[in-house]
């Protein structure tokens, strides 16, 4: 099959899914070498300061780059950083044509590294796949811009609107196949939230439990992360075991007493984060997710719940992204946790929208996946 | 267009459903006369004790339903009631094939219209649009099997499973055509119910409101029930106005003490009924409904909250069908009310599960429709 502009780009954001979670702080990026209508070399971006991804894709394609098209994700780099830039690569190469999804976002060299192509007689063309490829380095975009992750909530509700039963009981609201596309997005992700309620109530691992084919490239995990304002978490719980411990992070409130609890998790290999506190003793959430950013290099990170955490997150405005799932189940009760706590919103009419709206039934289950869009003042 | 015998059937199932909510005691049915693959009759049962449907399309065909096909929602009777047999009407109209959705119900007369018509020397087929005849006369199955209504719960919900916001702001959750739907399902029930808060909360009309081509035939609206146990509700409501009183039924717990109200509120009007109490001093919603199936002849009522009746009639396993619109907007608040509160149940593994789900987006909306299994016991 002679592949067209549109399906030749369509493996290049296959390429750059494949390694979304794995290229912080840099966006992920896919790229393909195409000649006579069939792919000749892929690659997408390596692991932190390795090369780009138009490299490895004319590296494979190698002397046979000669007359071929370029497919790349994002516009190729035309300066010096880790990197010598893609331009001369690309050039080097004998690249005829280069299409692009999207120029750089940054505005100071946006259009130089096609400027640079076209001047070396490159033919380019801008714009084919572009509304995926914008998906894609949606949270690199947040993290270069508002020095914050680019912030998903996920939860799972049932049809009224209950995150467990009126005892705590959560396993399982939705079905096998909702339970992976949350471990697909989890693989996606720098990091995976949760609040203390949450490792007291459900242990979790927040580990990524997926077959190989449905993996993108290996990687280390996302890493997991608690948020306890007084730090007053179980040491047993299985995040902070010899297994999981590593690539765990706790975040505390500043002046947590608990000073020796978390000298014995920092030598388990817990990394130990304070962020301050809010005017209702909660971690400033805000300033933990800033935290996250410039410490561990978090450009997405995946909310998980509990529901006091996620009403933190949507009363600060800090949640971008929803992914939820309804399932076709009914359980009632007047105490049983609704998914969103926090203090809420007082007018209906004043409601939080969802934004580029996408639904889907899985197996039995309802799942309903948007951006939140916060008014006329919101930015995004 | 020469229509077959489904299209045809189609016809008979749509007149049907113009008199649900019209028929009570009997159930809904539709027929229609075809003669040349053109309808030249067609009928629906009429108001209580009024003719059948078959006699109505027998009556429109006139001369010229001899040697024609008559499709009939649900088995001709063959007994007198309060009007003639169908079945010799047919007989007597020269029908020469007759096409019936499914049988009659009532095991002692079941079939035996049918082979009445068969004896007359009229082809009979039995079963064409068999699924849509059932869910039709599913509300009268239910009134004359269990002695009370078929009840349909109806609930709006944010995307975090609010039912209104934290100071109980609720207009409007879902959209201008969700609403639409809601108004189309109350002009195809007997009764509308809502609790005491609700009352108080939203002081609702529960009123039928379509534009006249959405409406099924000229009928008095629904009846109106307000459920109180203590009798309690402000006087002033506008279910109690000079304009609504008339189709309005409060329903209090046996013993209540505010016996001048009550008085009142008769003199208006409103038809006032006891119910006994159960456990938790709350009207026993069991008991309600089959009040209202003896008192009023409801076959089917639709529960529009608020959350403490829906979860009432959950824990007693009285919501047979759920219509849920979920709207692609979040509000949180730990305090926002939940669609359905009650007890409710310990373990998410004994959920109850919902059947025949149906999904549709109604313009922004999600709206998903089933019901609900209360598990093997579950005589549904």
């Amino acid at each position: 099959m002679v592949l067209d502009d549109a399906a030749a780009m369509r493996q290049a954001l296959a390429c750059a899914r494949s390694v979304e979670g794995r290229t912080s702080p840099r966006p992920p990026v896919g790229a393909v070498v195409v000649r006579d209508g069939e792919v000749i070399g892929q690659g997408a971006t390596a692991p932190p300061y390795g090369p780009h991804a138009e490299v490895f894709a004319l590296r494979e394609a190698g002397e046979r780059a000669r007359g071929a098209t370029l497919y790349v994700t994002l516009e190729p780099c035309c300066i010096t950083r880790h990197t010598p830039p893609c331009t001369e690569a690309v050039i080097a190469a004998g690249i005829r044509r280069v299409v692009v999804a999207i120029c750089d976002p940054n505005p100071h060299v946006c259009e130089q590294g096609i400027a640079q192509l076209r001047a070396a007689g490159i033919e380019v063309t801008v714009g084919v796949g572009e509304e995926e490829a914008r998906e894609i380095i949606q949270p690199f975009l947040f993290y270069i811009s508002k020095g914050r992750p680019y912030v998903t909530a996920k939860w799972a509700m049932t049809l009224d609107g209950k995150l467990a039963t009126r005892t705590g009981d959560s396993r399982w609201i939705s079905g096998p196949r909702s339970r992976l596309r949350v471990h697909q997005l989890r693989d996606r992700v720098d990091a995976i939230l949760v609040g203390a309620g949450t490792l007291r109530q459900d242990d979790p691992q927040l580990t990524v439990r997926l077959p190989e084919e449905l993996r993108g490239k290996p990687r280390q995990g996302p890493l997991r992360v608690v948020i306890s304002a007084s730090g007053n978490v179980p040491q047993q719980s299985r995040l902070f075991s010899s297994e999981l411990a590593e690539g765990t992070c706790l975040i505390v409130g500043e002046g947590s007493e608990r000073r020796e609890l978390l000298q014995r998790l920092r030598e388990r290999g817990v990394s130990v984060l304070a962020a301050p506190l809010d005017a209702r003793n909660q971690v400033d959430l805000d300033a933990a997710l800033r935290l996250l950013a410039q410490e561990k290099d978090c450009m997405h990170v995946l909310l998980e719940g509990g529901s006091h955490l996620l009403g933190s997150a949507l009363d600060c405005r800090l949640v971008d992204h929803v992914q939820v799932f309804i399932a076709p189940k009914v359980v009632g009760g007047s105490t049983a946790s609704s998914p969103v706590a926090g203090v809420g919103l007082a007018l209906m009419s004043d409601a939080f929208q969802l934004q580029h709206m996408y639904t889907e039934i899985v197996e039995h289950d309802m799942l309903i996946e948007g951006d939140i869009y916060y008014g006329p003042g919101d930015g995004n």
